[in-house]
């Protein structure tokens, strides 16, 4: 796998041109396509189910697509997405009573599993989970809606589950989701995230490729600076 | 307003192409864009949120939008939907402490308010509800998917509510969702509806234009037959 | 027991004097003390609970006291109000799982019971349960707050409980709650109620007294129109 | 079918001895195993699962089981329960978002279908439902315990059903449960129920053989009476 | 701002005279109105909302008021005691699925915000709040009642979290709840508190000048001992 | 008490013939009977209730038995086990409001409390509950059926809580429950666990003698090892 990942939020992009836009983005640079999932009880807001996620698969979308449930409960709708098409399944272990099976069932309807975090919620959740997860998502706002800004103490949030990682030896993403743009993704990748959601960053300019070629430029140089 | 409108129910559109497929609707003869929210909570599925229906509008949709809430509790996402450009919004008394407060929200946000009643719901949570909404919805297949078959026992309740409406003497639509296709059409017709939400019977068909077109000739003949 | 009762609602005392703004509506002609209880999840808002009745009976407020519980779920708090003083307890069927046990738990506390209709309930409720409450309350608003306007066909909804209890010859009282102000009792009165709720109508003007008789004079002219 | 079914049941059995005392109770002439789940949520009370039901079953029970679903929400447990035995499979209208589907469920399920209906639950849930269920059971207690006693308004509500049933023309049983005794069973039977569950009736005596032949011989007599 | 503040917990005054009661309780030498919201869900126990507080404040009371939410969940209530006059807001981390927005939502009405740790709660909800909130509230009882005894291992619960605010360099105020008395309050300042509640010690005494004097005379030689 | 417990869970017994098998497992060896507790809300199963646990009282059982709640919420139900014979009640952190008292009210009722920790649960809840708690059980697979295998991280969380307990120097069982058998039962004790669930290990065997027999000698062997 790629040693860092640019994943374009739908949730800035148009709902109304989804396929194109979303390919769009995805021609531009972007290595994963990111699914907010929210279902008006776990967040204040209402977005897109399995049926959105089928029909960017029937409109020809290959690549990986990280669905994040901002959802309570979760499991009855694990099976739907995963024959819907997704690759990656986040959840928050708030939402969900028993969260080691949540994982598992990702995990036999053939997904990567993902534990997110809210930007108040401690990493003591993750202190039997490290070695089952493929993927720890933190948030930099609180999710619910596009648009917000990077919420700073999550640098140091950041650098301590890279630490976690690095010492486990388990293969984990460290994705970061909220606020992620051009002028901090630098920051944020020396932090050690290694996967970063950008929605109204990325749809919101005219031109695509630009920006994640910008960011991709801004996370090589952090990289470059602590190798 | 006219006699009757055939509404497409965009939960069987495609989402990758939202826009354009309703703006196909409505060219082909849709009076009403039929929008069905579903959270995960009130019934087993989970669709789309006002963010869509705002795309639909900013896409340059200028029909009226129908959206049924298939949601618990409904108030919150009253004012969101009414900002997004709903025109008519319905939901199901069962998922409402105060039922005539959420019809009064309705109004106040400037949209038509109606009440949904399931297959076996009863009929008297119209008895103090007549004179206040202005849309009653039968559903004739239990809310959550697509592609379901009519329930025949409709055709009883939608003569009661017919009877109801008429003898009120309120301007009331009432409006029929599930399994309505161009070969019992005439019959739902004959039974008092007055608006028909169509989503497989349309969306699954080469070409709407024909299908709204019979289903218009199978209404006005249904009509015919009574007045 | 009396012909008819008025009862102030103590939802639009003075909180920060409720023991000597409570007496004063007594000593100026009320006949009972209307508590409305709200927890912030069947209505929209948080109002007093069983330490603030106990309160007022410590103070010497003797006369009657009529908790309405607008809670949910309702079975917890009945014990707790009893104990602290209460007379009558009615609560909303929608928000308790077995009214018939709600109704029964409340006599076994030594309460008189009563079930309350919402502008848009249906009376279907009391089909099992009129010869089991002692109360009937309808609703003239949708519950949460003070100071809102009677909802007209309210009148109607009287009309048909009063003829319900006349027809089945138990003793029940038909309150009603909601809007109540001298200048639409007589016609509340003469729809059939004989159990007047009154906040902002009393405690919003200058001399309670004057309010309560002139309610007084309204009502027996309603009374005596139709007897 | 029989004319008439006695169903006793295993609420008031020695769980300790579950087999062997069902097993008693069908050798002494029962027609049906009454089973009742209670979830602790929509009862206030935690009875027993499907695992029970299935063990049941391997002892070698094979009269038909009836189950009465005290729990909310219903569906979940609906293919456990089938799968592990269940012939009948009765629940609460209030308990289920969507009645009409539950009914389906249960049916594909391959179990006959029932709505119960507490003591002060409306009949307007039958209104649309009569044509699809096997069995009505009206509560003639508050569900949750057994041994408590008969209310005496649920024979005007069984005469109400028994009309509703006969006009209808549908087969339907309509069972009674709460409270069922030798001595009441006569006026029961004769007010129109041909299903009675008795629990403590049964088991709190010596020998179930001779009072289930008492309750039959009071049923005959009061269906003689009217036939 | 203070050294330390005594905060009378209002939950134990005349609610019959509250006006007076806190007046005199601040006119005795209180610093803060301590103001228990409880709403029977999130705690057994259901007291006063956000009209009794309004009451307070224009009844005079102008001394700060610190309200403690027990409720769930806890964001609509927010604008609600912040336009009613509240200077403190706290609330339970579990009783709030987005700690960090609700924490931002106090403050954007203009208030205080802080977090409150129930006896059993770990200390790890402060992991990344602890640059956000204004205060900390340990619990040194359950909530849910006045008149319960303080629990010994609240000392070093104390002392912990003095010493990561020491550690932090926020100026944070660390409050405490429950059994707070004029004998165990010396031993409370010197593991770290600075500011106390006290509900029935004040309340249930003669003299609240009195008791009050006491608690400072045993904080002041508690911050002697170890200053 | 025992330096160790064997403990055979009747989720794997034969409910039909419960008293019989239970005894059975007594007689073989057993210390313990296990008893779970499941609602279909917080776990997806639901078992059996009080009035089982009654019943095994009623036929003979003397050995203590072990109530594990998988309930939320949970309070209800403990006055109920409690008043039926149960010995302990142990429970999870994340189905209780207030964890501290649930605990309070175990003891309160006579019986011995405990915390019960899913796979993912963090040990953060043991924090300030240590001193206070009779028994702490690791969960090793996800609750909610018998037969699933132990999962292998359990044992770094049991030595883990082993050196917690031993540092307090308080009196606490370190119980284990899901998967163990004959061939692992032996690393659990050198991991640290003291008190022993077994179901289907013991129940699907022809002789439990033997099983619990082999057990013993494979955790007096582990024992053996590091004393």
């Amino acid at each position: 796998m790629k040693n860092y990942l640019i994943a374009p939020s739908i949730l800035s992009a148009d709902f109304a041109r989804l396929g194109e836009d979303t390919a769009k983005a995805i021609a531009a640079g972007g290595d994963v396509v990111h699914f907010d999932v929210m279902d008006n009880h776990y967040v204040p807001n209402l977005t897109m189910g399995p049926m959105v996620l089928k029909a960017l698969r029937d409109y020809g979308i290959t690549a990986p697509i990280d669905v994040h449930l901002m959802v309570k409960p979760v499991d009855a709708l694990i099976p739907e997405f995963a024959k819907a098409g997704a690759s990656f399944i986040t959840f928050h272990p708030e939402a969900s009573e028993h969260v080691d099976r949540t994982v598992q069932l990702i995990k036999e309807h053939g997904c990567k599993a993902g534990l997110v975090f809210n930007p108040a919620t401690p990493l003591t959740y993750l202190d039997y989970m490290l070695d089952k997860v493929d993927i720890v998502l933190l948030m930099s706002v609180n999710p619910g809606f596009g648009g917000q800004s990077f919420i700073p103490s999550t640098l140091n949030k950041l650098r301590e589950v890279r630490k976690r990682i690095d010492q486990s030896g388990y293969d984990v993403r460290l994705e970061v989701d909220g606020g992620v743009k051009v002028d901090n993704i630098a920051e944020i990748a020396a932090a050690g995230a290694d996967m970063f959601v950008a929605g109204s960053a990325i749809f919101n300019q005219p031109d695509y490729r630009t920006v994640i070629a910008e960011m991709r430029r801004e996370v090589e140089k952090a990289h470059g600076s602590f190798h």
